[in-house]
């Protein structure tokens, strides 16, 4: 099997390591023969270069050769296979979306509501820039996309380059779906889950159980109704995902059809999410605080010398689901996974143009969407508009125009108002000054 | 030409006067033998069958017999023509519809929001009654129904009727076009208007000016930012209508695409309607104080022998536009009006199954939709999902399923909060006890 050169993009992200370990644990089915390491903060990139080096010495997979780079010819230039995990604007701007909508009485979120699209346009540009590098550098690589705001990238992106070989895909239904099984004992190794949506505006339809023989979600449901979720292990003692998860019970008492995406609730919920906001400290601060310090602090130990055993952090389960779809793919696997995809007829009474999150299977041709069943009138008004809303702020960018962008942000199913709306836009344009392009 | 007996459903309501004067004053081409007037409320009946017939005495058409009856098969055996116009629990279930959703920061209006679906669920009930007996005392006769709120009304009735001869339309865009040209010194003879939506949810695209040649709306959206309107001669004084149309300024401000319909600012600036209402004095408390009382006080008189001039009552064009479409169905006239009706394909890119308002022409058979452009994202994602309520709204009355009422109230555009949305549904179950159907 051919030795392979792996670009992660964005490399400096704390999801590095993640995804680093898991493929060195699946070595035999990914074989790599060298790690590149691109991001245009070269700060960030030396130190997880630091991290990721200790890390191979202690997998005593010193042959891997790693480069840290800002060149995106050097990152590219006979790259076999990349990662992209891109921030356009860092957790600083992050910080922005989540707090410029609380001010306005609105959902401050990083991928929700009109932060997502604030961070939407940011993205946009920035993965737009790396596609082209890719399509220069390694025409023939793939790429493994989880740039959020995934539906929105990969309506841009497939705009310009629909040919390309890149596979969208997102972790959070696997993270959803580790915690159910935590919760309520089950193994989820055992699960064949349907489930259709926007990026982070889903519904599982179904989650078989093959050891059971039956699809176990009405009773998951009904366990759920009775007793909200503790967070899983690899996110224990974090308090938003913590109160992300109680309150799926909560929807799911309200809608018991299916089970939702636990984001949700920031459509469904808007009011009583901001009621428990505090629009001075949001998630960008608690992981600038909590994880990226930690990343930040271990850099540090080990470019001073103090041993940090780079094994014990705890990845989640993220790293792994990436390269699990990776391995799939290179070996012509055909596994079942969640991707973000033109809609065409998957969920056939939603409009055909729309990208939407199903399952599909992949291998070495790519993936291979699944044909839904249609969905119920509820999801479908909740999604068409959110569609059209996600469409609209895509027109935004490429037609630099302020009118679109505008219908964009009053049409987001978090807001219902044109006039907060436009408060909100006009203040993250002048936020935005450099990341977005210019809109009139 | 055979002379007609006309029925009025909800012959005690104050638009009967409007409608009679405008069938006498085309009686060469709508020739009536004979007036029913129908309803449940004796009272207001006996009421409007004084005054009505005080407007024969005026018109010198004291040929033409009066009736007014609350027995169904009086009513319709032998009936030519019906208009039906029937206000379910009447201007005190209205105040409810008002009041509710207000004490919850949400819109409180008569048609839209929440207080028109309260208001749709109990119409169903009160409509398919009506139908019922049409179809059993005068099978052939045709219909013509303006009874709100009209989508759902419609929605109601085809799933039950789908082949009556039945015409559902809404004075309201002649309205909204009368005070625009009043406003912009046009003459609405002249205009061919092209307009789409849902009821009291639509958008005029074009307004073909035939004296000058042009589309004028462009040039009306202009006037309409630099100078807001006042509120056409039969509205003076009516504060709530000079509010409604000085806010279609805010609307093409915001949205300068397309022409809205007032009523988009219960959807697009729900916030600014509901800071400027009063939460214990709203429209159906100057209805009764006004149009209601100003009624029985005419009654009185002419009961009393106070001599009361009917014809000097302004009675709108809503009489003059009904007459002319029930005369184009009646002598084959082929006349273009909006209809609202199964949207087939008439919005090509909206769901076949909505109900909708589009323009149609009108003859003996009924009505011809016209198959109308594509509609634009930011449309089409706030029609799909007020359809999409509106589905649901109408499988809550059918299916007794406070599940999707529940989803209904939810993802009804003027509320975003699941929370507010119940709250609102189960302070309506109550108030609604004997008029809605038991949902469970």
């Amino acid at each position: 099997m051919k030795k392979l050169n792996i670009v992660i993009a964005g490399g400096g992200s704390t999801y590095t390591p993640g995804i680093t370990s898991a493929i060195l644990s699946h070595i035999e089915r990914f074989p790599m023969a060298e790690i590149r390491l691109y991001d245009n903060d070269s700060k960030r990139n030396e130190d997880m270069g630091l991290i990721i080096n200790q890390l191979l010495i202690e997998q005593n997979q010193t042959d891997i050769e790693l480069i840290t780079t800002e060149n995106p010819e050097e990152a590219f230039s006979g790259a076999d296979f990349i990662f992209s995990q891109i921030r356009v604007g860092g957790l600083k701007m992050r910080e922005q979306d989540e707090k410029i909508p609380l001010k306005y009485g609105l959902v401050g979120q990083e991928t929700c509501g009109l932060g997502g699209f604030a961070y939407g346009l940011r993205s946009i540009k920035g993965i737009l820039e790396l596609v082209g590098y890719i399509q220069e550098y390694a025409p023939d690589a793939w790429v493994l996309n989880y740039t959020n705001p995934e539906t929105l990238v990969g309506e841009a992106i497939r705009r310009v380059y629909p040919g390309i070989r890149m596979i969208n895909v997102c972790d959070m239904t696997i993270s959803i779906e580790e915690t159910i099984a935590e919760n309520y004992d089950y193994d989820r190794k055992n699960w064949v889950p349907t489930y259709f949506g926007l990026n982070h505006y889903g519904w599982y339809t179904e989650i078989y159980d093959k050891s059971l023989g039956r699809d176990v979600m009405p009773e998951i449901i009904e366990k759920m109704r009775a007793k909200s979720m503790n967070v899983a292990e690899f996110n224990e003692g974090d308090q938003t995902w913590a109160e992300a998860f109680k309150m799926m019970s909560t929807m799911v008492e309200y809608f018991p059809d299916y089970l939702p995406n636990n984001y949700l609730e920031y459509y469904l919920f808007p009011d009583v999410v901001v009621e428990k906001s505090d629009p001075s400290y949001t998630r960008a601060n608690m992981v600038m605080e909590g994880r990226e310090k930690n990343t930040r602090e271990m850099a540090r130990k080990i470019r001073d010398g103090e041993t940090e055993n780079v094994l014990n952090f705890n990845f989640g389960e993220h790293g792994n689901y990436i390269v699990d779809i990776a391995t799939s793919l290179l070996n012509d696997e055909h596994r079942r996974f969640m991707v973000i995809t033109p809609n065409r007829g998957s969920i056939p009474n939603l409009r055909q143009d729309a990208v939407v999150e199903v399952p599909a299977y992949i291998g070495a041709t790519g993936i291979e969407p699944i044909a839904l069943d249609p969905i119920i009138d509820f999801h479908k008004g909740l999604m068409e508009a959110q569609v059209a809303a996600e469409k609209l702020l895509v027109d935004a960018y490429f037609e630099g125009s302020y009118q679109k962008a505008l219908q964009a942000f009053t049409l987001n199913q978090s807001v219902n108002s044109a006039y907060l709306a436009k408060q909100v836009l006009d203040e993250m344009i002048e936020a935005n000054k450099g990341y977005w392009p210019e809109l009139n």
